[in-house]
């Protein structure tokens, strides 16, 4: 995996449990974040701004799948390195792996459908082709 | 303090800390629950649907105090009892307290104010007098 | 699936996201909670007590997949079904579902790992074979 | 107020409600993590190396109170301002601010206690004077 963005992000106590470890979907909201900054380090305007500048509604997660494969605790300064989307039609998947001191701790792989307003129903969603201005800031 | 609701609620292993205890944040999430299940419980319609059945768009929280007196921990099942709103005109206070074994560990005390659309502004929002409609259903 | 364990879940206000639905990892801490609440109803100790109890320290998750097929809301009150779990020799999985008026709204699998205190260093770990008096309360 | 620790925090899509804006206790999980660093960028261990170095086992949260005077929404880039603890014996308050653009979205003030193992209780904790090694780091 060849990261497009890097980021390094402070374990917090509050995302620990009482085992002293990240409790395991806060990693997933960790990855969440950075598929939002990834579209953002790519050029795109911020998520809020999106619907209006670009018609996207959201990009809901419709597939997960992740492995945790050493613990982190807080106070860790983890680096979480994010691969460039692969677009399918509608849909995309993207690849995070949380580092630690050079050992991969979590890997993670989202897929996400692109989603427009529907134009038939108020604040209905349907899924859209990924427009090609945005599949070249990752080509 | 005299509860109009009382709720029991299992604490969970996602709440507690690495001390092994409830993190003080996951209790306001507690309480922020039950004051929504409040107004359910008065007769009103559930949150999601007021907008279009009562005209409000929500009530943020304005002010917000917690005394944490005593820990609780995961597999616990506390009793979360709140009292009836306290009106201002357009502001209320509830307050909460988390009770296990007859010992109570928490006292919260919410400030909200009630919010309607702006007309004004799409999307905007703006306070609003509690209707008597609201105020009866606690009298 | 069969479901050994099922529960209601109110989705509260404080898990959806501005898009007005539940935020994806939420969903994975309702399956993580009900996860500990399996072995609780198949008549062991609540977790808190299972060190001193059953010799166990916990079962971190290794694994996760999961699907979205349609979203839930704030009020929406989700049955979460949960099957036995399936054993290998210290790890095992479980099966969640998360449905809607009949409408399986995410599928969930957790991989985990039994793990007991390692006698040679304090603090430490290590995976164990799951007893037999634990496979036995799901046969 | 004057900051001792000042941070720029990305608020993230996952801390936002279905109003679009932070989620209140959200504001608290960032309050308490600027805690923690507060007492590192003094001149302290990481807080998961304290009990082994300063025999502190951890600085509960025993009261809170927060005013929200203006929302913040996913995307926003706040500043959050934390003043040098308050010593009392074995309490100390901290107050935090959280800006935007200059303007102060959220107050915050935690009074905590000094807490360490106590000798007669395995697992058990009672409070204790902050040593003046501590209180030093912010005179």
């Amino acid at each position: 995996m060849t990261p497009f963005l890097t980021r390094i992000v402070r374990i917090e106590w509050g995302q620990c449990d009482p085992a002293g470890i990240v409790y395991a979907p806060r990693f997933l909201d960790i990855c969440g974040e950075s598929t939002i900054l990834l579209f953002e380090a790519a050029g795109l305007p911020k998520k809020r701004d999106m619907l209006g500048q670009l018609h996207v509604a959201g990009f809901p997660m419709v597939d997960l799948s992740a492995r945790f494969l050493s613990p982190c605790t807080y106070g860790d300064d983890v680096s979480v390195e994010t691969a460039a989307p692969v677009f399918g039609n509608s849909s995309f998947t993207i690849d995070h792996r949380i580092v630690l001191d050079g050992r991969t701790c979590v890997e993670c792989t989202e897929k996400r459908v692109w989603t427009v307003p529907a134009p038939d129903r108020p604040g209905g969603l349907r899924s859209a082709r990924v427009p090609d201005a945005v599949r070249i800031l990752f080509a």
